[in-house]
């Protein structure tokens, strides 16, 4: 594995793998999930290219830029296993210079959940990957499932700024439990890492629901409110089920759907979410 | 000459192309000015690519979207006899579809000016020309000199979000008059023809005051000024002496300066400018 910083480098060695190129983007701090990414991009691909970046764009003012988790180490130690051909570790000042002033916005899918909560937060996620994707130049980029929203605004910025990219989306990695993989859990205690499992469990409920037959929106939502409500350390930020694609919430499901999250546990902001998809 | 209108077919011929590529973007009824950028890509590349392509979201509401002159058989012809490897023709349809949502934005470099003058042209710019690279993904992309704040908004975009293109800037090709060579010149009747000079006479005149030692920003803008009230069928929208690559108005020229200005001639908004640059 060739460990590069300046995109100087990293085009010098990125010019001479052989192609499809895969790309992994990640802010570190890896667990399964990622590692999921890695491997499907290296069965698919001849050449698999993985970036550690905690972009600083995609975090607001008060949020946990400082404190992300970070472990470097034990992060290359997993991506050599992997046979990975190129990590690039670029910096918050290579990526983002003195003078720096240009912003990828996407608009309808960055404003709803995640966008209306953490306002700036896409404008930063699709500025750093057109920025990835012009320096690694890769022919499949993976994402997961479990930023939903995240996936839709990557899908229609790749689509609409022409990117020579196929986005390969890969399912949420989990705990036994259910808990979705996270970097975030280790910001949780012994005592909030049990109240978590409860945005799987409302999750799982409203699938049910929905496997059951039921196709209002409103009662799925309601649902996981009464089930979130019944953990005295979660306080949900969001609640939704909402259109896959276009992230608007639904009345009546005719098609797929997405059912999504945000839940503070402790002062632990999660996010989780399930597809649901009409039998064929 | 192949001549393509879908991007799947213009990455087919592209991949096919021996490189480097050279990428000259226009919005066609071509004059000597773009012929000048298709000679120096057909001279520095292996393959010319050259895309014709009237971007509707880089024109306000109350511009000339409708009535910008087009001959495109014209277009062609010219294109044929210059060598052109690949000319592509997108439709509006294709570029923006239903749903489209993604916007480049540069910002302090699009303020001023154009900018100023014309909200939302540079972020229409910023974005057609960051679909066109990635469709066509040019090694070198050329521009010209007449377009200056165009030239320096795409150079940042390129520079920010890491477009693996060089940008090569040709001089504004011109009348024997002085008058640069623009496709809007087809709009000015026979005396507003003559009067359009005016632009350039007055950007020489100031030229003429730097060479002989006027280094005052101000007495360079007045000078400006002075020779456009001269000719009554002229009304400048601005007259600017700015810094090259910020555009922002300077005071005292320490370096090099960019004299620019928009001048309506009739109806007809036209612009020009020259660049100052200190002796070595």
């Amino acid at each position: 594995m060739m460990i590069v910083s300046t995109i100087v480098e990293l085009r010098a060695l990125r010019a001479r793998l052989p192609g499809p190129v895969g790309f992994v983007p990640t802010m570190g701090f890896l667990h399964d999930g990622h590692l999921s990414l890695v491997r499907q991009a290296r069965q698919e691909c001849a050449s698999a290219v993985v970036s550690i970046f905690v972009n600083p764009t995609q975090f607001g003012p008060g949020e946990d830029l400082s404190r992300y988790p970070r472990n470097l180490a034990r992060d290359q130690a997993m991506l050599e296993s992997e046979d990975v051909d190129i990590l690039w570790l670029p910096t918050p000042e290579q990526m983002y210079p003195p003078g720096y002033q240009t912003w990828v916005t996407v608009e309808e899918a960055s404003n709803p959940l995640e966008g209306a909560a953490r306002p700036g937060h896409f404008r930063g996620v699709a500025t750093v990957v057109a920025k990835l994707f012009n320096a690694v130049q890769p022919d499949m980029a993976y994402f997961g499932q479990k930023d939903a929203q995240q996936v839709a605004v990557i899908r229609q910025m790749t689509r609409d700024l022409n990117f020579p990219v196929e986005i390969v989306v890969c399912p949420t990695a989990r705990e036994p439990d259910g808990l979705a993989k996270s970097s975030r859990n280790v910001y949780l205690n012994a005592q909030e890492r049990k109240a978590a499992t409860v945005l799987f469990r409302s999750l799982s409920a409203a699938k049910d629901a929905f496997a059951g037959g039921e196709r209002d929106a409103r009662k799925l939502r309601m649902k996981m409110e009464e089930i979130l409500a019944g953990e005295v350390l979660a306080r949900p930020q969001y609640i939704s089920c909402a259109h896959p694609l276009t992230l608007q919430e639904l009345d009546i499901i005719t098609d797929d759907a997405l059912l999504s999250m945000a839940v503070y546990v402790g002062t632990t902001r999660l996010i989780d979410n399930v597809l649901l998809q009409q039998e064929m």
